[in-house]
């Protein structure tokens, strides 16, 4: 059984390679565009410049082989399961990234704080970051926290 | 251009129906079991009891062509994007769910605490939660912050 993901946009990124990108967004990721595609761009009613959201993106370049790997390409890490890392290869390779949106514009445009992802990486989701001590039990998005 | 992914297993819980399954895990969710696939079962190894994960699925129920909806499906909240609220209806029907882990067998079944997934959904990946304030600045997952 497999399941179909089409890309709802791209990263647009001064990082061009994996190879020295940052492995998390906190580790020096420059600031980043996401370019979501003109059929999608309704999707985006109601994310706001100042919030923080979950980036789902394919990571391309990914090996999916991979079952083990050593954590951050550090061989004093241990042979280690990629569930318990967060290695980009993976059997699915979708990452996970938590940015704070800058701007938002109506045609789609998207400006995010610190995003470690390479241009070109295809965007298959965006949602808000929940948090269960700042939302009151709304559920809601947080906007500030 | 389209990706194609594969469950590396699925969730068993006590909950069967989307109607009327809580909409977060702090809402009352069930503890649940993953039966991770016998192929992906080494992607496990470091995985450990205590530890808080991402559980990545694919919303099998989902409405994909849905580009708007009312938050929580409450008629007082108004019209948003979906890119703005966690409904699963969406382009790309990705669960993110965090959940701690409560124990892991060698055979890749792992019991997890409040999962608010249904039964029978198609798990597709697994990541350990990074906290950058908690980590300091290693990089390596969060056993306990």
């Amino acid at each position: 059984m497999t399941f179909e993901i089409s890309p709802v946009g791209y990263v647009r990124s001064a990082l061009k390679e994996r190879t020295g990108a940052p492995k998390q967004g906190w580790e020096g990721a420059p600031d980043a565009r996401l370019e979501i595609l003109p059929e999608f761009a309704e999707c985006l009613d109601g994310v706001e410049a100042g919030q923080d959201i979950w980036i789902l993106t394919w990571l391309h370049e990914a090996r999916r082989s991979v079952l083990k790997v050593r954590p951050r390409g550090d061989m004093r890490n241990p042979i280690t399961g990629v569930f318990a890392t967060r290695s980009p290869d993976r059997p699915n390779p979708i990452g996970l990234h938590r940015a704070k949106v800058l701007s938002v514009d109506a045609g789609g445009g998207l400006e995010v704080e610190a995003l470690e992802a390479i241009d070109g990486t295809p965007v298959v989701d965006i949602k808000p970051v929940l948090d269960r001590a700042c939302d009151g039990g709304t559920g809601l998005p947080i906007l500030k926290c």
